[in-house]
């Protein structure tokens, strides 16, 4: 696989190098077997000039133009929604196949929705030039559930989620971190309104974030709906191909830096058993059953973080329907929740252009 | 109602009086309206002597011993399960009324389970002179769910929990407080294990609660539920009065000191309507209606501690169900989900005493 279009590895633009996504990107391409020529590291006209390691090695951040997709064959686009769907465009025109990491393009009619490990096939029919790479709280379960579906038949999700505050990018991080050291040492948290006084700024969130969970993670949209609510919803129905299926999400940020958990009420066709689903988790790629309480085996954040697996934990059959299972799920949002499964979507592509 | 059972107002006995839930109780006994003659306060030997405020007086705290109970008509437990197993009892057996906040009566068939704006007639069937109060996660969001129950006749509930750690007592807001000096101000959060290390000790909790979540709380019980998750399920079937009711819980730690909050999947027998469950939260005694999300209102646990009532948002119907409602609810443990549920039904106790 070592030849590519012209014969020779493809190259690689990463746009948005600079941001939360770009730089786990950035160690996840140091990481895994190296697959490409150039890679050629792309962010806002404010960081070009900048220098960042990528497989070891300097690189100069260029600035988003169309230049910049002079001689790339695959770029991977971790931007916010707007310049996506301003650019992807653009570098697809010029013969670019572009996996995106944003919201602009998932839910198209013709752009393929990937997660590797549940749709790999999909990747071959990119009508526009456009991969769309899920949300990371989709992505955070959807490998998990991709499997049991296969073994089960999925006939109804309800999920809650406990998101990470790296899901709303480095400003996230930056404000939670800032928060803390605002109310650490201190009694703050028992009388109404002490947290909010003393963080003061609430960064990109509706509410503080330090020693609070907050019930609201996007935009709101029709019938007090969120955003990312309705991301999880239709985004999950167009992965597993169950356009009908019935999907309901409350979506809530918990201060955590890093990795999403989810609890997930699973409903299927077959009836199920707490040893089938461990047999089929414990096998399924991409995921880790880490599944004895008496041990203290369950996932947390805290353990999933930095890793590239989902993990699942806690597995019980409901007790009231034979056909229902409950799973704690964890999965780190910057790696399988945006830049590892942009990587993978995008290594499936390069191999795809090297055998042609 | 100034005269109790001799003539006088009944003598209360706060029985845990210098732990988490009892020092809650003291200020909760300090604002309501006073029904009681002499307040007597009782912890372990470990206490006796110490003097704490309660109604703006120092009160000296006495042992837990038969002679703390001589003279006493009304005794509040706030003691671990052994010993209230132990000591209601022998209380109840010298004539006093014990409202038990442990876990040790509340599935006793002869002991009423009360919540008080949703069973309160159950206080007067006390076979045992024992009435139990419901556990801190059921109380966060029992008083909402019985308005929507009485309206619309309640068939099923999914839930999933957002617990503070002072759930755990006083050991669990040291831990949570100790952990959070020791990463803020650090780069933790993102490497797999880096939080667990610098936090060390995990005191009460399974697993590191600072920048985490803990998808495990109370004890290991069949089929991999927690005791937790069967107190949620139990104990809302019988305040309910619906033995039968499908009840699937997972409960969940998270960085908050105080308020638990939980989403709630509830399916009814009766269609719902977003419009008419507002109507019904609104006038619901002891519920505040706060959803406009619009306008950035929901409940949140930083606003919501230190207060009374349960308050409830982001309602929303299913997509899939015209039958099911989303709601996010959040209560302090403290008070509604433990001192303040225990003082309404020891007032209604009182209030019975003094007019029979
Ligand atoms: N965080 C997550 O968990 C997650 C998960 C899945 C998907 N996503 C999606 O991935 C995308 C990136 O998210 P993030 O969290 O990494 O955001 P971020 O930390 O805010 O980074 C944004 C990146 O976009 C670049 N950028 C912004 N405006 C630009 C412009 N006009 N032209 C060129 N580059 C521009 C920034 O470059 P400069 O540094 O030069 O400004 C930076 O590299 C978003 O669409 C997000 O929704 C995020
Ligand atoms: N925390 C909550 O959110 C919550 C909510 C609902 C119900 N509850 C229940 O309420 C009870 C108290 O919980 P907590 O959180 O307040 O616990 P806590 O902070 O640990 O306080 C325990 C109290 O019990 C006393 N005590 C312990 N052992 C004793 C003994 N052998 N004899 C006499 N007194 C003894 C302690 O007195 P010393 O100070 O003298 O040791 C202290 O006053 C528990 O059953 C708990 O499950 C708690």
């Amino acid at each position: 696989m070592s030849t590519g279009p012209s014969g020779r590895k493809p190259n690689l633009a990463v746009v948005g190098a600079t941001g939360a996504v770009g730089t786990v990107m950035l160690g996840i391409l140091s990481e895994r077997a190296d697959v490409w020529g150039e890679i050629r590291l792309v962010a806002s006209a404010r960081s070009a000039g900048r220098k960042l390691i990528v497989r070891g090695e300097e690189t100069e951040v260029v600035a988003l133009e169309e230049e910049a997709f002079d001689g790339i064959d695959v770029a991977m686009f971790d931007v916010p929604d707007e310049v996506s769907a301003r650019w992807a465009p653009i570098a697809a025109a010029k013969g670019v196949v572009v996996v995106d990491n944003s919201g602009a393009f998932r839910m198209d009619a013709d752009v393929p929705l990937v997660v590797p490990e549940v749709n790999p096939h999909a990747v071959r029919v990119r009508p526009r030039g456009i991969i769309a790479n899920p949300n990371c709280t989709t992505l955070s379960m959807i490998v998990a559930i991709g499997a049991l579906h296969a073994e089960f038949g999925l006939s109804e999700l309800i999920v809650s989620s406990y998101q990470a505050v790296s899901g709303a990018g480095k400003e996230g991080v930056d404000t939670l971190r800032s928060q803390l050291a605002a109310v650490a040492g201190t009694e703050l948290g028992t009388a109404p309104g002490d947290v909010r006084r003393a963080v003061g700024d609430t960064g990109p969130f509706p509410a503080p974030m330090a020693l609070n969970v907050v019930p609201f993670a996007g935009s709101l949209r029709e019938d007090g709906w969120t955003s990312e609510e309705l991301k999880v919803r239709n985004e999950s129905r167009k992965i597993l191909g169950l356009p009908e299926l019935p999907v309901t999400a409350t979506c809530v940020r918990v201060p955590v830096i890093t990795t999403h958990s989810l609890t997930v009420h699973a409903r299927f066709e077959k009836e199920v058993t707490v040893g089938r689903a461990h047999d089929i988790l414990r096998s399924a790629p991409g995921v880790v059953l880490c599944d004895n309480p008496a041990e203290g085996e369950f996932p947390t954040p805290a353990d999933a973080v930095g890793t590239d697996p989902t993990w699942v934990g806690r597995v019980r059959r409901s007790m009231d329907d034979a056909r229902a299972l409950e799973l704690f799920v964890c999965g780190d949002n910057l790696r399988k929740g945006a830049a590892l499964n942009t990587a993978q979507i995008a290594e499936v592509v390069a191999a795809e252009l090297t055998s042609s």
